[in-house]
């Protein structure tokens, strides 16, 4: 399941760990299952119902024991938000798609997570799936968890994957301590404002990505390694993964910003546009860093490359010194017998043999020194470290 | 032909037999062949047609001798399901194109596997080409066959290449044991129910291959090898393979949900959009995979790059310090006369001339050494291992 | 020009031959020259016409030895082919317009080959440009020929580059035979069977480059020579030709298939659907086929700097083997005077000196042979071959 | 923050210098924030407020102490610029939303910056976002900075995020001297000569990169380094940025160009086209920049090649040529007595011996050399210069 | 400007010469500039003015001293062309304007050369701004100069960059000699006969390419050097800029041939469809150009690793063969006392010690030869050619 994917996985650093990163991320039903055929997970948390009950001037917040609790509150003036956290009962979950008149196909969806987020309309019910993300309180590792929206007249549903935490506790606060406009607008500014903390989620995580690309820029000019390479793969592959998540999403604010239903009013309309902006910059910056990072990867092979220069460079400066030389004193350890000619190796007698033999030996050094220095391939010693 | 290609076929493992993978996907008529000439192939086995006639009531199984055995059923109020398992015999899919009034094209491509999935109204029958995928039961393998559904008033005709195995059977046992609603519904949910079953068989295939790219991030990182290469190459190939089965099938689904013909009335139409959802799905999970294998074969290329700097390091390392040590042995090797000049190699005869030299030789590497140890080259000999 | 581009030329087999391959594909006019000038080739065949006439009682062939000949044909009920083979005469061809009211721009696509497929509607008349790729006898190389379309009320105007082959000869036999419905249908049916015959004409094409794919799949991993990298490139080349001749006649057979003209009855329509998938599985095979081998351009790639690797591996194995130990055997080939001093190389006179140096020359090509086999360095020696 | 980023950056020459390049182009609010909650960084400037105030026979520029002084020139026939610079005070644009009736979420666009460029239309007001690149002086650096407009009927707001400089001051004078027609025309013509100027001050920065890329192409045959990489990394990643400015923009241009609104009247959308074509032609540069430099790098991972190629080949040559010989040496060193059989090395008793043996050596390595030299391996021995 | 670009600049051939290339393509406006200025270069050519008045029966052609002097003709009946060739006077260019009624932006487009081409439409004018391209005539140096057309009832404007070439002498010859049905048409088939001179100006130049990248195809495999490099990434480079000349004038001839303005009757759209076509021919021959290239660009990376493997393999079978026998004749050379021990390299003394030891390095050698001869190592030493 999704959630399980990251959960505490610190981002795109803990590439070492055998983390069981879960790659076949949509829920799929058991071929031949009915529809509507709910999947209750054996570790779900049980779901607990919550409900925000608003209006201009009072607000109640009830925890409710079953779903037939919410009833009364649904046809109410009032808005009526029910927050179903935990998908662990289907029981539970049976009884609240009766109690909302959901399509088994729609409590499908909600239950059997994770599915591609999406909107629905069904005339007198907006059904929206979305996939919320949020960076950890240390800053170095996300969680995704499908939340799901059920949008009525005078209600809204929505329901979690689990209850340990969400992006909807500002907008809590907000009802509770009547800030901004939301007690004055209906269930459709609610709805807006809770897409709009799922996307502001997004941004937080972004930055630590940026950061670690801007390190990476640095890394993989100074100091190429293959945790580099690993690094770069990483945070493409995750990169992926929240584009998966927020592109659908762009269109189920396009459609809510436009006269999609009666249920959205125009005055929050102008809301949903700057949600539907923030969504855009969501996927224009995951967009910018994808092609930063397959930049990244092109630097990286040429880094790789310009290294194996550096140490052929190397190799060959010392073996065409070298070699030329051990061949020199090849010579003058031959054993050409010179008592049978006095055309055998007569330097070995000479008086200034052996020095004159050196300066052959040092000038000939020299000669390969000075024809590398001259190429310039001294330069870049000093750089030849690495990994 | 296609479920040839892949019969039996071990996923992406079975490499290095010599399988005979037809890459020449579609079928072709005989260039100058009449339009609607069936083409019966030599080892196909003979249709079998079996009638599964049910209402909200009863429902009853019957295998028929002779497709003219159909023609009572077909203007009956029940939902008469005729279903042709084999494509061995042209008289009798010949008589059969005859009892349901088919278009000698239409029969052309049931018969002709495999097409190009496709939709087609013609006003009173609605035609549906579709490719059918199903992992085999060991898991290792997957088969596609090419189903074709002739939707009718009150029948539903579809014929499978093959009568080994289909996708069918969960939706057989929901019609015999009147489960979910099935026999309350009429053509159009049983369109809707086995085309379901076929885009369902899909994501156990997927599963697999995202369990493989998962090992492959693995070992293209810790231990690439010129397997690896073959295995990125034959999944990007497999998917490539799934992605023509599903893509055209999008547009069908597509089509299905919106007002494309009065076969298939509204409330089914909310079916066929969790249909068209679960093809996106697929689609969206092919897509995905294709961007890792690419994003793998990089990661594979620098990691070929980056061992052969392991490589070259080594060799650089070993022929740095020893060539130039050879050299010095070579020095005292050589055989100048001492005895005709006191200048010659007057080394060779002071007390401590072999330990010096020796001395020389233990600087000499050891400032090598310490040259290379600064610069870290010493930090991944123990990574150096192999294929 | 087109056909001479590819006349004879192997399948991608020929690549050493110096045949001139002209990439310039599309006739253009002399700059400056008058709107409707017609080009004739000095090497072009002479025009024949050939007329058959029939209707479903009947059935003639006719050769006519002017284009004013047709006349007497062109309003009569029964269904009229001219088909004009070999553009050689001005003189013909002019006449031939004006005998069909052709616009001069018309006149000169049909004469000036090559031109881009497409179809436009003149009110009376359809022209359709095509372009007929043909496998020959050797199923070893292909003709790409213009075939060029006028389409009356009561006629068929076909117009030929060449005389030799066409892909009409099985269309011809059918109207002579009278098998099928040919003869039941009229001028808009048999433009479908000659349209059909065109595009039936890439499959066989496309499954020997499928073949050849094929077998660069096994060659590009089991033993990748610069052949193989010709053969790629040659392929995609081709395929890159394919594509232009088929990709805008899929707009000729879309506009067919919808209402364009009253020229196309509504029972022809179907015919033209099934034309338009098989156009559509042109394409989906040339599309998969290009990134299939785009692929393979990869794993060429990888193959190669693979094989690298086990080249500088057997260097680094032998070089780090024998270089310490030709630096052992140089150390006592120095010629310290052990007269000189006690401390000169008192190894030399040891009772076991000879043996001792052996020994420790086996004892580090063993530790160095033992680290390299940990590291698996010889498991692929076998696979050193090379092109 | 935007400006920050490229504040005084040589374009794509500061390399080295740890700039902080913040990736995370667009501001995001505090996850919870409420909608229409002002962000005031702790440096940015207290806003100054400048009215002009023109008709056609008069214009006045007056500096203006609190938004409210706004009030009695808005809804005057004069055309009335209220620019604001600096982002500093929340109370001034608090009250500013006020006087202008904004609403929160666009008052938050202003004055969160930057945002994604955008148009809305709200009836009576236009409110545009754009990115306003500037080269600075010494034309090696530029700022990027966010400027919002408010377009009503009788008046224009603008709002920049700092007072240093913009790409105004022309259209100042121009009214100030009644220079063109600018006094003749309305708030649509103001807001196009803005609009205008911010476009035109893209060139000059693209006229920087491009002499930049023709130094690169030049280097990156010539001279390729590790430095050259970073410089087209850094190129691309600048292109990139620029064109997230621009690129929205277009649809700004094309919608005002259209009759979007009775705000801009048919006599100014003739000049809103001549923006658009500009903003087509930016886009169009950056794309064609894109492209070098995409090619640029593929140039450079071949030049890395190819310089290894000759790396290669002189570590050959030398080896070649010194590795025989001294094995030749190396037998005549070898201790066999002469005395203990005559076939143990008579050559070192040959008259001729020694001279033989070099001979020998001449020979060997004069058919090396001639070897290499047919092979063309010297002709490129002095371009072996380096980095 | 555009044309000193590419001015006698040999196509793809004069890579050495440091021309001073402008990759910034597009005239940009002074940052500030009054909208309508006019940019005046310093060396360009005084406007010349010539009028080419012709009806069915009469044609004049004069040399007009003043634009005043066109005045006369404008609304008479017959087809009055005035062609202004060179740019070099504000004076005569602003009178002009005025003549015309030209926008102060449309004179500015015309005058401030080079502009992105397209077309606008002013009820009783149509403006086209196109990029005419021309091949020299070595036919290795191309031109691209700015035409302007104003479009009227009874006249068409014209204005070129500079007076020294251009691709309306055909036109100029048909009208003057009465050849074609030029002179039987109005204003909209001159418009047509000038656009379609313009396309058909490219296609020389395209085949040109066509003929370097044969050439480039041959050279690739065959002898790859850097400067093959560099060929192909001009070409790409040249592509582009003619690319960017064409794509856009697609959009002016596809607005033509439909019903953009009354100007433009049906008779002659149908001619604008055959301009259309080639338009789309030469952008499709550019395309396949570019993907040709492309593949190049792979091949040439392949074939430098390829030779980097010649090499290596050549330094290793050297290496591999000498460094062992080096090893052999070392421990020959080894000085162990025989006297002190029998044990010492009694070998030296063997009677057959000598040969024996040859022997024994010949095996070697020759084992070592027959390694690398079974792998096929030797087969492709002949073609180790090099640049
Ligand atoms: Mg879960
Ligand atoms: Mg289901
Ligand atoms: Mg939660
Ligand atoms: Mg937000
Ligand atoms: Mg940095
Ligand atoms: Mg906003
Ligand atoms: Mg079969
Ligand atoms: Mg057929
Ligand atoms: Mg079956
Ligand atoms: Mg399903
Ligand atoms: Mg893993
Ligand atoms: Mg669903
Ligand atoms: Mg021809
Ligand atoms: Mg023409
Ligand atoms: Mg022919
Ligand atoms: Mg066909
Ligand atoms: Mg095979
Ligand atoms: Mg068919
Ligand atoms: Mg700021
Ligand atoms: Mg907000
Ligand atoms: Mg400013
Ligand atoms: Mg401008
Ligand atoms: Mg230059
Ligand atoms: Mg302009
Ligand atoms: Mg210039
Ligand atoms: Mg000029
Ligand atoms: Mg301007
Ligand atoms: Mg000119
Ligand atoms: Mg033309
Ligand atoms: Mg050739
Ligand atoms: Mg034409």
């Amino acid at each position: 399941m999704y959630d399980k994917l990251y959960h505490n996985l610190p981002v795109s650093e803990a590439l070492e760990e055998e983390e069981e990163v879960d790659l076949f991320d949509y829920y799929y039903d058991e071929p031949g299952s009915l529809p509507g055929t709910l999947n209750i997970e054996e570790d779900a948390d049980p779901p607990s119902i919550v409900l925000i009950d608003y209006s201009e001037t009072t607000a109640t917040r009830v925890q409710l024991a079953t779903p037939e609790a919410c009833v009364p509150y649904l046809d109410s003036e009032s808005v009526s938000w029910i927050d179903v956290q935990g998908l662990g009962s289907e029981d539970v979950l049976q009884r609240l798609g009766k109690v909302f008149h959901l399509h088994p196909l729609i409590l499908e969806d909600i239950v059997n997570v994770p599915q591609r987020p999406k909107i629905e309309d069904y005339k007198d019910q907006l059904v929206i799936i979305a996939q919320m993300a949020m960076l950890n309180e240390q800053e170095d590792s996300f969680w995704i968890e499908q939340v799901s929206f059920v949008v009525g007249k005078h209600y809204l549903l929505t329901v979690q994957e689990e209850p340990e935490h969400d992006s909807f506790e500002p907008v809590r606060q907000r009802i509770r301590h009547n800030r901004g406009t939301i007690r004055k607008h209906g269930v459709d500014y609610l709805t807006y404002a809770l897409l709009d903390g799922i996307i502001d989620g997004f941004f937080p995580i972004l930055e630590v990505y940026g950061e670690r690309i801007d390190q990476l820029e640095d890394e993989v000019v100074t100091n190429p390694t293959r945790k580099t390479l690993e690094k770069i793969y990483r945070i493409r592959r995750e990169l992926l993964a929240l584009r998966r998540c927020i592109w659908p999403q762009r269109e189920t604010c396009s459609k809510l910003m436009r006269d999609i239903s009666p249920l959205i009013r125009p005055d929050v309309q102008i809301y949903l546009r700057d949600c539907y902006d923030h969504t855009i910059q969501v996927i224009d910056i995951i967009e910018t860093y994808r092609e930063l990072t397959s930049g990244l990867m092109d630097v990286y092979l040429s880094s790789v490359s310009n290294k194996m220069n550096e140490i052929m460079k190397l190799l060959t400066v010392i073996s065409s010194i070298f070699i030329p030389l051990t061949f020199i004193v090849g010579v003058y350890g031959m054993n050409f017998d010179h008592d049978a000619s006095p055309l055998n190796m007569p330097e070995l007698e000479w008086y200034f043999g052996y020095p004159a033999c050196w300066a052959l030996m040092i000038a000939t050094a020299s000669g390969l020194v000075y024809f590398f220095w001259r190429r310039g391939w001294f330069e870049n010693v000093s750089s030849l470290k690495d990994e």
